[in-house]
């Protein structure tokens, strides 16, 4: 399906630059000869990883969040750095935040976690078969690991209880997969 | 659960403010003593409505977004503004971006988008029973309906198809709401 693109950039400019996002204001023109601005937020994509141990557990974490002033239940994520690639994103978080090691680390789904205001992409990996060592994490990172079996990650998600609308998408979109892998195991 | 906040927010000034969405950078103390700064994309909440048709369509629509170049196939979204509520502002959005018009709107959950960098709240509602009339859009929105049923949106949904995180969670998390309103009337 082709499909045009309604608005033409005339200018850009940063307003803001940092290593976590950047501030970028375009000036746009309109089909019918109208101009506006539009700010966007430029940020590198990221990773959410849905990491299930060899015996069907998901390994949630419940994390502390600044921006929002909670802690809050969600699956490792974290941002691709400039020099690798998503699934070594996910491998790494996995390593760092978690422990978590594991040579079975799947795609399962990408999607936009902010279309309205940034180009942020999700890339949503499940990790199979995990085993759990000790977490490498960052100074600025509190976090608490909690394993709960499938079924009930699932539930969480689906009741709303997972207030990360990412970390939440990742697990429902993981369903078949988590399910493909552990489904034969569960007690 | 009772859990510390770990860090103390020693102070705070606006990099950047508008309308849509402000840059908040703070001045943080760890309990270690140690200071960074956080930068925070200080955003008004927001809502996301599932529209379902009296005959079980479920109304999505395909709208251009500039911040990442591409067309979306979403449901209908808005920031709430001030002076009014979520449940007001999905009213609102639902007639504004489809023309869709119900009494029955129903409150689903709530998740945070960007919880990492920004504090945006996603409020999500199914509408029922809606009928379609003339939609009356803001000129910067490009968007086109496409009515699908249900089970097609679910799908769209779990195939990761609907590329739009927000939405994609918000017809999941609506999946018993639009079951119990419309399984019976399946075909």
């Amino acid at each position: 399906m082709t499909q045009e693109r309604p608005y033409q950039t005339l200018s850009s400019r940063y307003l803001w630059q940092s290593r976590w996002y950047n501030l970028r204001q375009d000036q746009l023109r309109a089909a019918d000869g109208s101009q506006f601005t539009y700010t966007v937020v430029e940020k590198p994509d990221a990773v959410w990883v849905v990491p299930v141990t060899n015996d069907g557990q998901v390994v949630l974490i419940n994390q502390y969040r600044y921006a929002i002033d909670a802690w809050c239940l969600e699956v490792p994520a974290g941002n691709v750095e400039p020099g690798s690639d998503p699934h070594e994103m996910a491998r790494r978080e996995l390593r760092e935040e978690i422990g978590g090691i594991t040579d079975r680390i799947v795609p399962v789904a990408e999607f936009y976690t902010m279309n309205g205001i940034g180009n942020e992409v999700a890339h949503i990996f499940a990790a199979l078969d995990v085993t759990l060592a000790q977490p490498a994490r960052e100074p600025t990172e509190h976090i608490r690991l909690r394993l709960v079996p499938i079924d009930q990650a699932l539930r969480l998600a689906r009741s709303g209880d997972i207030k990360d609308g990412p970390s939440a998408l990742a697990l429902l979109l993981s369903e078949p997969v988590l399910r493909n892998t552990h489904g034969e195991h569960a007690p």
